[in-house]
C-alpha cells in the first residue's frame, strides 16, 4: 500500500544545479528520486516545498513522497542516508496524511543569507558565505529593510521576467545582524519569488555601500521593474533554514 | 634587504598532499612558496612548524620565511591572500627576529581530532570530521588517555618504521569531550611523531568500542611496536590548532 511521507532534507548545494530535477544535471530532487526509485523498483516523485537555485543550500527543506515500502520510517531514513551522497542528508522522515503536499501546504519559509566582511579569508566556511570587499553600513540597510517588510508587490525583485502569476508576497521579517566579521540577513515570509531573496540582499548591500538611499525603496517597489533593483547576490551565501506548515 | 617574517596559516587540507612541498603535488608549503616567489622574483623557502599529513587541516600553522619586499607586512598578507587559493589563508604576518625558526623554536603544539557519532550525516562539516558507525564509551577512553598522558617513549604510536631519532615525547593533555553528536579529542605536547595523533585516536576509539582495555596502555607503550597499537584514524578529522613558542 502506498503511503505519504514527509521528509526534512539538509544539503550543501555547491555541487548541484539546484533542487529541481533536470535531465543530465545533478540535482537534489534527482538524487532523492533516484535512490528512492532503486529502493522501490518504481518511479518515485519527490515534491519539495520550493525550488532552490543552483548552489543554494538548505538546513531543512521539506518534501513529501508517496511510497510503498516495508521499511519503518526510521529504517527508510537510515537507508536513504546510506545511499545518498555525503552532501545530502535526510534529517527527518515521518508518515504524513495522504493530503499533505510539501509545496501547496507550505505557509511560511525562513531564508538566511550570510556574508563575510573581514579582511581575511573564511577558509572553512568559504562555500557558505559571500565575501564582501567593503563592509556595508548596517544601520542604513536596516532602514531600507523596514521599507521592504510587509505585504508588497515584489515584481521589482523577481528574477523571472515572464512571471504571469501574482508577485504580491508578505515578508514579515527582514533582519540584518552583524557578529564580528559575519553579516547575516534573515528573511521570513509566506513565499518568495525566483531569486527574490538574493535580489533583496543585493539591493540592501547597495544601500549599505551608499549607492542607494533607504528612502528610494518605496519607489523601487512601485516601479515593478527588475532592472530598477540591485544585483542578484551569489547563490552560495543563501540557505533555506525552515519551512512552516499550518 | 632580506627580512624574516613569521606567518600564521589556516588551511582546509582536503585537496592537498600535506604541508610539505612535493614535486608534482599540490601542497600548502608549495602554494605559499609559489606565490611568494612570484612576488619577489626569487626562489623562496617557507619553513613550517611541522609537516601535516595529506588531508589534515590547520587553524593556525606557524611558518617563517626570509624575504626581500617593499610591501608592509599587512599589505604582504593581503596580497598573499589574494593570490592563494580560497582554501589557504594567511591569518597573520609580522616581522620576526632573524633567528626565529618556525620548526626549531616550536615549544608546543595543540591538535584537535573531531568525530561525528550521531545517526545522521554532518552535511556541512563532512570534510572536517570522522564519522563513527558506533558511539564509543567516553569514560573508558578517558581512563586510557590518563595512562598515555605524560612523558613516554611513543614508538608504538609512530607511523615511520625507520624513525632513527628519539621517540620520547611529552604529551601533557589528552582530553576527550562529547557535546551532542560531536566527540572531540584534544592533544597538547612538546612534539608529535609521524601519524602519532591519528594512531592515538585510533587506539582510544578501540578502547571506547571495547576492543582494548584502558589497563593495557602501559604494556602498549612498553612494546615500542607500531603493530601493537590501534588503527590510524583518517586524516580529515585532524586539525593543527596552535603552535607555541617560548
Amino acid at each position: 500500500m502506498t503511503r505519504n511521507y514527509a521528509l526534512t532534507v539538509a544539503y550543501d548545494g555547491t555541487r548541484y544545479s539546484g533542487w529541481e530535477r533536470k535531465p543530465g544535471r545533478a540535482t537534489i530532487q534527482g538524487k532523492l528520486e533516484d535512490v528512492l526509485s532503486r529502493f522501490t523498483g518504481q518511479p518515485v516523485k519527490v515534491i519539495g516545498a520550493g525550488r532552490t537555485d543552483a548552489g543554494v543550500h538548505a538546513l531543512a527543506m521539506t518534501a513529501n513522497v508517496h511510497l510503498e515500502t516495508a521499511l519503518s520510517p526510521d529504517a527508510l531514513r537510515r537507508e536513504l542516508n546510506r545511499y545518498l551522497p555525503a552532501d545530502i542528508a535526510v534529517t527527518a522522515l515521518r508518515p504524513a496524511s495522504d493530503r499533505f503536499h510539501a509545496r501547496y501546504n507550505a505557509a511560511g519559509k525562513t531564508y538566511r543569507y550570510t556574508c563575510y566582511c573581514g579582511d581575511g579569508k573564511p577558509v572553512f566556511t568559504r562555500s557558505y558565505v559571500y565575501c564582501l570587499n567593503e563592509a556595508p553600513n548596517v544601520t542604513e540597510m536596516r532602514r531600507a529593510a523596514a521599507y521592504l517588510t510587509g505585504q508588497h508587490d515584489f515584481r521589482s525583485f523577481c528574477g523571472n521576467p515572464r512571471m504571469k502569476k501574482s508577485t504580491v508576497r508578505t515578508v514579515d521579517v527582514i533582519s540584518v545582524e552583524q557578529a564580528g566579521d559575519t553579516l547575516t540577513f534573515t528573511f521570513h515570509g509566506d513565499g518568495f519569488l525566483q531569486h527574490m531573496v538574493r535580489i533583496l540582499v543585493g539591493t540592501l548591500l547597495e544601500v549599505g555601500w551608499g549607492k542607494r538611499s533607504p528612502e528610494t525603496m518605496p519607489e523601487l517597489l512601485a516601479a515593478r521593474c527588475r532592472a530598477e533593483a540591485g544585483f542578484t547576490a551569489p547563490a552560495q551565501g543563501l540557505c533555506l533554514v525552515q519551512v512552516e506548515y499550518q
